[in-house]
């Protein structure tokens, strides 16, 4: 809510694999009103993506026309509408370009903004959502560098004049849940506050021992079993080995690489910050509601506000 | 069965986490008789050690007063009797001097065959069995050069004139299980029989990639997504790309490297045979029963033989 706002343009979803976030925008790009559902496309259990939407933004529909943008794994093939990805280099105009609209029962439109692919020497790589996020960020003067954004499957995108130019996907925090929950590493952590000393020594055997992470990992259960770190510090031990790989290796071929801009706001993002310091590299925070701005740049660049 | 047997000389017993093996051994070293049991020491489900001993060799102490020794993780804290780690260098007589020997109700001694641990950079690594083994493979002309012992938490050990001069452990088994089963990459992965060509393309890119295994996981799903490995492939796929990263990530400071000895003689040592002749090694299998070998070895070291 904010007091001298413009009047509301647009309305920005970003409807992922666990959640959803909706956003109600004004004319300058700036958020009006937001919600918050944990109804992400997983976990739609029998509903239809439409009544979900109806019900958190119906309000805001029925004041005016407005347009309305989707982002995020809605455009998978599990999601509600599923669209091709975007290639390489893509900013604003090229994702207001590639827009699917769809109508919904109301007669208004939801403009769905599709994925990004690259393909790369080992595989192919894409992303839902995340490029609607770095687009906004260059409404905030971030237009080049490197981007990590930590999550389940964190991303490290490479911005060059407000435009996505390569990316990578890494499994890390898919993987850290998975042994912790299911292999014999879990069997010796124990609950307890975040320790910072054995996530530090974790993230320097991830950065120096970059090729060797299945040998590593052994040493989740060895040195536990062996005194050497104390069971309570074992998970952040193993969290910081992860995460140093992973910083290792997104970083490796990287010359020159500028501050590294770290996108989200929880305890996740500040165990990267600290790692990206151990690997000698600036960092720096994301504003907040980067995807609304996202939403916003690409609206305006599709010429969908009016 | 051997119809030109020597007396028996002694019984061997090795005893790992999901399974049990014993051997009756000839005084030349030769196996007269085996016995295997799934009672691994995570099977024992309120039995005790030596109820389930006495059901399996009984026949064959009763005949005799043999010597029995017992190798595995029944040396281990969730063991029998928990013994310390040997160091490196270690052979047979190394082995012998640190046997613990255990009596039992008949009044005959288990002797313990204590297992090994290894400072490296990184942490600790141990090995509880596998040391039994290489020492017996060492009868069998394999004196030198280095072992793999494919399996859940795969072993390399580097051996010098019949000595064990350094190890290092792989989670390579127990990460596949737990991707497989617990990650998103498992959804896509459908039962088949082996897909060679897929398993090759998986160990190429873990072969050349291995810095950057937490990335290249991605592709196990974004592959079949892409439809560029078919969906009955990706777990051959995944197979690949962990084994050929850990033959890359071990072998990366080998000069010189000789022969490779495969311990093992399922699919998975073939496995390990395809990925090292693709990385430019020879390889070998070493003989079966090499663990009744070092049993024989440490046994008659330790004067046990009469």
């Amino acid at each position: 809510m904010n007091s001298v706002a413009s009047d509301p343009a647009l309305i920005g979803v970003d409807w992922g694999t666990s959640s959803l976030r909706a956003f109600l925008i004004g004319a300058s790009g700036e958020v009006i009103d937001g919600v918050t559902s944990p109804e992400g496309i997983m976990q739609v259990s029998g509903q239809s993506f439409e009544a979900i939407l109806d019900r958190l933004i119906g309000p805001w529909v029925a004041q005016t026309n407005l347009p309305i943008l989707a982002s995020g794994m809605i455009t998978s093939r599990n999601g509600w509408i599923e669209t091709p990805y975007a290639e390489m280099p893509l900013g604003a105009c090229g994702l207001a370009g590639a827009l699917v609209p769809h109508e919904i029962a109301n007669g208004a439109l939801v403009h769905f903004v599709t994925g990004a692919s690259i393909e790369h020497k080992g595989g192919p790589d894409v992303m839902r959502g995340e490029e609607t996020q770095i687009i906004g960020a260059s409404a905030q003067g971030l237009k080049d560098g490197m981007f990590v954004m930590p999550g389940t499957h964190s991303k490290w995108v490479q911005v060059a004049e407000g435009q996505i130019v390569d990316f990578s996907t890494y499994m890390t925090g898919e993987i850290f849940a998975a042994l912790k929950e299911h292999t014999i590493l879990g069997t010796l952590m124990e609950a307890d506050g975040f320790n910072e000393e054995a996530f530090e020594m974790g993230a320097r055997a991830g950065l120096d021992g970059r090729t060797n992470l299945l040998n590593n990992l052994f040493h989740v259960r060895t040195l536990p079993l062996m005194g050497k770190i104390p069971k309570v510090a074992t998970a952040d031990y193993m969290s910081g080995l992860l995460i140093g790989t992973e910083v290792a290796a997104a970083t490796q071929d990287a010359e020159d690489i500028g501050p590294i801009t770290v996108v989200g706001r929880n305890d996740l993002s500040d165990r990267y910050e600290t790692a990206l310091g151990m690997a000698g590299f600036n960092s720096r925070r994301a504003p907040d509601d980067i995807v609304a701005q996202g939403h916003f740049l690409i609206a305006r660049a599709a010429g969908l506000l009016g």
